[in-house]
């Protein structure tokens, strides 16, 4: 198999493999989509046990970027890039700086972000031999108070939003009093659970961090359960912060909320379970829709930063979620097939050919 | 098989692959080392049964150019490109300025020359979308006749100065009366026999071309042999110069020529008929390294081009050659394997880190 002909290659306008001898750097960044803009996405770094896996992961996420961002109106593509390596052992500055001129040798085609086994630092130190770097901009926030360049609270907000959005649809009322189980408190979880409790919703966590645990209950008075009664929670809402794969043929059984809408990506393990939610009644939020906020924040940075008009743009994930919903209600198709569809209209309408 | 695993990855710096839905361009760069200079080399058309074969040739090629610019003291790495297509039903207008555009986005990593399936004008083409293209322009020759940017006549004298560097090592005499059979009479073959008859030498030629042919006869007296007879020809020199693997099992039995030096590249079929003609007490010139009077000339286009310096850089193949034949005579190593070694070590004198 190779890449053009590979299951995954999918439209991508380009791919791209990248050798560093000195360094040991071996990395691959995919470009999806360009027609919106240039392609942001996160710059991945994982032991992949092969060229194949690393090429089938960076193919499948790069496509994801596209319609995220296409979803979230914003000027943006879709790429990613992998590292292949083990990021505690092989994780160096010149390693990193060596990632950054691949990135700058593409000429802006790619813009590069954190991503797992990647840090803002780390992409600040890819930002020394690039511009083409996003998310490490230091920023004052809406309140004024400077921030890092991490996105976690901008996408926090975001979910936050399409809660809202959903719990309107489907229950006709406000947050206020509104049971949410929220399955993970990560940077995004924390800062989530701040902003559902802000609104006077009723918080149930799990996470494998005890601390965690113990900060949300002084906080938040947060009901904690196990990591494997979080699916079974007597809540409206449920909200996946964690792994993929939460919503599965284990545990959608298990689910009581009518509402699923949370930050983790690709929260249906397979394709089919869009369909499965639907049947049971239950309205989802499609996950790469509702967590743009992050990307959202990151499109705003550059010495015209406002805060304002980026949770202005974050605030919109409310209405295109609200459009989903009502679609998926006059066609009886899963939001998240809608979802796709409304994103493939949009990358569809190539804006006029990119100058030289 | 992906990239970095392939067998014939070796050590390449970048692999792009590229592809526009438009015109249908599907394309691969391949950057095999820029440690010299920027990775100059042909952009090939080709009706690749797969991917895989499309991958496999470009890479080879690339090194090679590597190997092929290093040899020529060239401030040039090595790359190459392969657009996917069968030539006279793919290439049209949009399509060579699609890969164009994509040369262009490269930064100038890498610049395309005119390679099988496609021409002159087709990299002019190209050459609308992007400064990356070399080969294209029209320029003086020594004697001040203005001449195409076509790379043939200036590999037909780097390969006659080899044939003369040849002669003198292995029978100490210069080209006047020496008998040279000639496979091939291309745009190469025809200006080398006219070099070479200048010189003197007695030529016996061959071609499938029957007009070709007729010309030789009329303007050197050639003697004319059918393509099959040209291998056993009584001659002094061999000059390969037409398709690759004219030394193979079958044909080296058949060589009287105690001298093989031709234009025509990848000439030993196989790895070890370099051991091969050594054993026959033949003297082989490295054909990557006796046919680079093209990409030297071409290395001088510009605004200060000078068809003299690109002349005298072009007789320095003689001097490359003569050094490699003393090497074989010191060492007993084929000429090949001493080519290769020189050029790796060239390839690993990295100069400074390029700039951004």
């Amino acid at each position: 198999m190779s890449v053009f002909s590979h299951k995954d290659f999918d439209h991508h306008e380009d791919v791209h493999f990248h050798h560093d001898p000195a360094t040991g750097l071996k990395a691959i960044v995919a470009v999806h989509n360009t027609s919106r803009g240039p392609a942001l996405g996160g710059c991945r770094m994982f032991a992949y046990q092969s060229d194949e896996e690393a090429l089938s992961d960076v193919l499948r996420l790069s496509r994801g970027m596209s319609y995220k961002s296409a979803m979230a109106n914003l000027p943006l593509g879709g790429g990613k890039s992998v590292i292949i390596g083990d990021p505690s052992a092989m994780k160096t500055p010149a390693l990193l700086q060596a990632m950054g001129k691949f990135v700058h040798s593409l000429g802006g085609q790619y813009i590069a972000a954190e991503d797992s086994g990647t840090s803002v630092p780390d992409i600040e130190q890819m930002g020394s031999m690039t511009p083409h770097v996003a998310g490490i901009q230091s920023k004052l926030d809406v309140d004024g108070n400077p921030v890092s360049g991490d996105p976690s609270p901008s996408t926090a907000y975001g979910v936050f939003v399409g809660i809202k959005a959903a719990v309107q649809h489907k229950l006709q009322r406000d947050l206020n009093g509104v049971k949410v189980a929220i399955q993970g408190l990560g940077n995004v979880g924390m800062y989530l659970a701040q902003y559902l409790a802000d609104a006077g919703a009723k918080l149930t966590v799990c996470d494998i961090n005890e601390e965690k645990l113990n900060m949300a209950k002084l906080r938040w008075n947060a009901n904690i359960v196990s990591v494997e009664d979080i699916f079974a929670a007597d809540v409206d809402v449920f909200a996946p912060c964690a792994m993929g794969g939460a919503i599965n043929d284990q545990t959608l059984p298990q689910i009581k909320a009518t509402v699923i809408a949370g930050a983790a990506n690709n929260q249906l393990a397979e394709k089919h379970h869009d369909q499965a939610v639907l049947e049971r009644g239950i309205l989802y939020a499609p996950d790469y829709v509702i967590n743009a906020g992050g990307i959202i924040d990151v499109s705003y940075e550059g010495p015209e930063y406002s805060a304002k008009k980026a949770r202005t743009h974050i605030d919109g994930i409310g209405d295109t979620l609200a459009e989903i919903f009502e679609r998926s209600d006059a066609t009886g198709q899963p939001t998240e097939l809608l979802a796709n569809k409304i994103a493939e209209e949009r990358l569809q309408l190539r804006t006029p050919e990119h100058s030289l």
